[in-house]
């Protein structure tokens, strides 16, 4: 099974995509000390221990206790500590606290993937008749989502090794920025007229229950940008006031930029005149040809306010990704985990991969909506208030978990993903 | 002028409409004692004071100052004090501090209010020849901006007299509600297709820079109720333990629940087992009957899931609201200051009046939007992050200040507007 | 009566006194508009109509209830609303919340206060026979406690009028200072030895539980100022850097500094390279001869360390303060309403009036200390930890209000009273 | 050297003293595991990592920087982050955030431990001759600083696992509690009249700055218990409503009982009925005869209102402790790390071990105080605000660390200490 095609699941393949994905973030894991995985730098972040274990929790709570037989939990403790948010399931363990719980120690937690797994063995090769067809529909939601926390470990590591002043280095043999030549930004114009949008529920492979249903909407004709804003975009920007002056902003985005002191991107530091930030490979020098990154939606739409444009609806988002050559860039596996030169891929528009871009489209369910059953429905269905839809995979997102329809969605405020965005204007 | 048809205006008009208008702030304020204007009971408060004052302000510095000769302003510190949020035009007094100034004194703003109707009429009556057209724009705008804020005038009030325990009645001589037959909700269906929404900045009539440009969206069909929801469908939802249950519930909204415990709607009070509520006219008991109101977009949106509903578009309210008779309903001029018997005027729908209509539409601008210039343009614009929208003017709202394409908009947690809800539902 | 000796009270002196301080706090008032009656401009400060209302509420409380015949309440929700702290009496109204109350009105106020003040006329013209004593000791405290709270109105006062940037000017006609030479400091020698220290419960005159009971300290010899720091002294302190080293600072003080930006004395502000600061006669240049008036306790120690000083024990105070002339100074009845030049009155080493002196001494009771029974007995005691004491009176404390043995008390941090500071040091 | 005789010392002896209290840490931390290292679970508690890290810096800072000729630090950066609060020495990494440091990792930790422990036997080896003197005295501070943070590191240890759910346990072969009758509690008299206090800085053996001048005080006479409260009797102040009547709390301690929802001491947990605490041996029901433990200031004091005493004064234990056999008890070498039966050792009054004693003194400088010289006059002084000053040791205490003269001081309201209390009264 491709965690794509779950139509096609054979036995054999589920098993190997399941340990193809655990490993995974194992992997993400083994340059860590012990002691980064215990570390909550702020809310938002949660522990890579605690993410580790919440993923095995959502194998045991969704497939094993109920779907295999005489299954025995490791802990029943853990039931309550790993719960994310499921509120319908128990009381999940307070958020802000989970920088505050050093047992189960780290060895504790692979053991506890491990017997999660072992279980996960079983069941796999040996599934009750009755119920292969809502396992695999649960295997491949505890697959995404795994990979979803994926994306979460690195950017949290990343938060977690910038607080601290002496800028620990997570890798130092990442793969260099590939060569290529920088390209000026070029427009793209699309006429108007009724698009179909989301996900085929019909279709083929995975998707999110708030990418669909596949609907219609009116789109008016527009003009988009062939690739993100750059950091020395970025910089001319922050050279002409821009975080200085009202005007461009918002005005909750004028609040943060006051309360918290914003005047440059997230991990930005100058340093005897010159800009560096910190990346998991270290501290290093600004690449100004690599599209700016870790920028909040109040930033993003501050510049494009500045530049005299704005940001591209999420339907004009997928307008344009649906007609382009088949998702490539820079994921998580080309091992760069920073975007690398901007335009790279002309053909592609750059629409996938580097940076997650912010739309200008507030997070809401498209008409006809219908969250899952039971506990899994809170999976995306509640946060629909006050977040503001991102698409495009990132550096950081492994390339079978993107979709043209993928909806990712963060509070405008959010700088710690890997986030950028690109230009959009009326044609 | 009607301020709805400014390009009939005469100078005549003009200045009888801008006395109908200031009249209308100052008899909002007639019961109040001196007291009452200068509490700020939460930071989205304002005193009654600073509203009266904040709207000459708005005269003086977008009409007086730029346009009539000579004109010197009562206190050069008024221009600090009462500008409201407009960064690109000075340094706004902190909001949240508008009730530690108890000067300038109540006699003190009537004074300003009087001297800058002296000035108006001036410039009224004699407005500098290359200037008539900006003025009359400026002229018509700041009349809908004190119209929107007699209605925050009397959410203000009512929030500032709910803090004490006294409760005291703004007015005891309030219109009876009227006698009319309660209607069960009934449903009417739209089909789906292309539609026309918004503003036609060549139509007729005022409208804010935000309702525009009318544009086409393709709404697909759609079932709405004939009426919002009463007190006594609200009730029901709560005895069915609408506040104990997560699942119904946004994650933002179940947060609000627990941290500020919510268990009825804003202003209710159970004594001796009967729901009471606190009105403009005292304590009464809750009239099963009426529209609910006081309550966030959390509770709509949750009730509404209760039901198997959800709320409707903005462009679905507008479709529908288009298609019925003109607007009518229980506005501030029929002094009822509260929400009446729901479903009274059959064929309109209620859709106007009673209490605002949250919608499940996030507040963002429609496409090719262009806020106004220079600082007038903070107006609308640098608030669409964070807030929804609400159609179709309450009990507290001047009847015409509303139209079919008005946009109003809070967070989804405020509760103290005259807010409300009906539901829709796929066809 | 005098306050001072209830012991020679007759009922005709009781009832002059009684008016005579109830006359004196409507006077402070008098100059106020019905606006500045309303404001709390922190947790800490009062609205002026609720002080009135308060003080009020004590006689009612503590004398009107229990002994005056089928006294009737104006309104029984007085004595939720007016209780300030008395946890054993009923629930008091939240504190923070006393600013959001706009009812009663300040002529509903009035009119309580003439409502009380009748009720007492009858019961101290004739007051139960059993009850003579009792009435008498409680009717005493009551005066103390509206004197207590004179002072607190015209800090308060000063505190309201200061968060608006227009400066309003309490009065205008205040006292001019007194011409008088102003002297270098000097200092006394006090040898060590046994000291009594208190007020004796069996001698003369009123004094406060926590003055009780009269007892022995041990003090050691040493030095004492001979005036407070003056303004001018201070402001040497502020050009040596005294803000901007933590070397003299406590740590909660160095704290303080840092976070709410402490660069000079409350109410002090730079005007053209000049210091200035606001009095309640307006916006004045600061005068350099007269006590620093409105530091916190971390100020006044901060300053001790930097001269290599420190400040005196209560007890040193009271030894002092003992053996010098009877108490005179600039208190209220004086109508300067800020400290004069410092240094004014040598004889009685300025240890009465100007400013409340900070100690060095915690607020702790002293060996063999009895609260009051029942509510009363809230009145001191239960404020014994975090404060510290001070001494003296000061241009708002009435003068027949202060002793030797008086001891006041405010958290380190407070800044709002008129508190200034003498040095000390070993002998 | 013992450290308590530091005249006597040898350059052996010291190396032999360091290597000791050294070793003593690093046991302390053997049953740790290295997450454990890394949690903070509140402002006041350090991660145990960071207490290892930074009793080794004051080493470096203060004796290795200044006195050992080419000393090179492991990484300059530890400089910044393991200084505690020295303001003068140099900016201290914010406290609030040492939970967030990941890195330097505990192997770092105990790498740079043994490079300083390397250094200062190079040190203490072949001191420079000139300055001897003071390297012994600022050794003496350096190893009693250590002894301070070992009693720290179990407080902090005991904090951090009881977040925990699991209740983790930090050693199962704790030395169970003694066999020894329990005493019912009784009174000793002490007559009235001049004391000497405090530590003669010409006596013999080491002792704080704040413990000096020996001085007088004069000290009615007074009764004090001959054992501290203990568990069944605080027990039955808690059945008799002690958490919920306002009558016995001082005002700030009413307010955390309400607003933190006290209603039994920190670690204690009703599970079925019976009464358990948390332990470093783990959950265990409450022992009804060992002294109270982890109650704030403010619950020692309303428990002695309710039982009709008050806390004795710290002259008056120092009195009490003076007269009495030399110190024994519970203390750390004990092993017991919990409070054991009450009145165990009858002749010592049990005034040592098991808890520290709140006194009902404000922790302020004796008469005469003067801070050391330099950074390390920040160690004490500058505490002397808003805290009470605690006695005699407590079973996390080295027993040569502890002196009659010794003050220990915490805020009022602080509960993770092993603190516990004594009655006294008027004689």
């Amino acid at each position: 099974m491709a965690i794509e095609t779950p139509d096609s699941a054979h036995l054999k393949d589920w098993l190997r995509e399941y340990q193809r994905v655990r490993d995974a973030s194992e992997s993400l894991c083994a340059p860590l000390e012990k002691e980064d995985y215990i570390v909550q730098s702020m809310n938002d972040v949660s522990p890579p221990k605690w993410h580790l274990a919440h993923v095995s929790w959502f194998f045991e709570a969704f497939l094993l206790t109920p779907f295999l037989k005489d299954y025995r939990t490791l802990d029943p403790a853990y039931d309550f500590l790993f719960n994310s948010y499921y509120e319908t399931y128990g009381t999940p363990f307070p958020r802000a606290n989970r920088g505050l719980i050093s047992r189960p120690t780290v060895d504790d937690v692979y053991r506890y993937r491990a017997h999660v797994d072992d279980a996960m063995s079983e069941l796999l090769t040996g599934p009750p008749a009755e119920h292969v067809e809502e396992i695999e529909r649960r295997l491949t939601l505890g697959l995404h989502h795994e990979q979803q926390h994926q994306e979460l470990l690195l950017m949290d590591i990343k938060h977690i090794l910038a607080q601290n002043p002496l800028f620990p280095i997570y890798r130092n043999d990442l793969a260099p920025a590939p060569e290529c030549a920088f390209r000026e930004l070029g427009w793209r114009v699309y006429p108007g007229g009724v698009r179909q949008i989301g996900h085929d529920e019909a279709g083929q492979g995975f998707a999110y229950d708030h990418e669909m249903p596949r609907h219609r909407q009116f789109v008016e004709a527009f003009e988009i940008a062939d690739r993100p804003i750059t950091n020395g975009e970025f910089l001319e920007f922050m050279r002409a006031g821009g975080y200085e002056k009202p005007d461009y902003w918002l005005s909750e985005g004028w609040q943060r930029v006051k309360q918290e002191g914003w005047t440059c991107p997230l991990y930005w530091l100058e340093r005897e005149g010159i800009w560096h930030y910190f990346t998991l490979g270290g501290l290093m020098p600004v690449n100004l040809e690599a599209p700016v990154c870790h920028v909040s939606y109040f930033e993003a739409d501050a510049y494009a306010h500045w530049a005299g444009a704005r940001l591209p609806t999420e339907a004009e988002w997928e307008v344009v990704a649906e007609g382009l050559a088949p998702r490539q860039g820079n994921f998580v596996e080309q091992d760069h985990l920073q975007p690398t030169v901007a335009g790279a891929s002309a053909e592609s528009g750059q629409m996938f991969g580097d940076v997650w871009e912010w739309t200008g489209s507030a997070y809401r369910p498209y008409p006809g909506f219908k969250k899952l059953a039971g506990s899994l429905g809170e999976y995306n269905g509640k946060f629909m208030s006050g977040q503001m839809v991102l698409r495009g995979g990132c550096c950081a997102t492994p390339q079978d978990h993107i979709r043209t329809t993928y909806r990712n969605f963060f509070p405008p405020s959010a700088r710690w993903a890997f986030s950028g965005f690109r230009l959009a204007r009326e044609a």
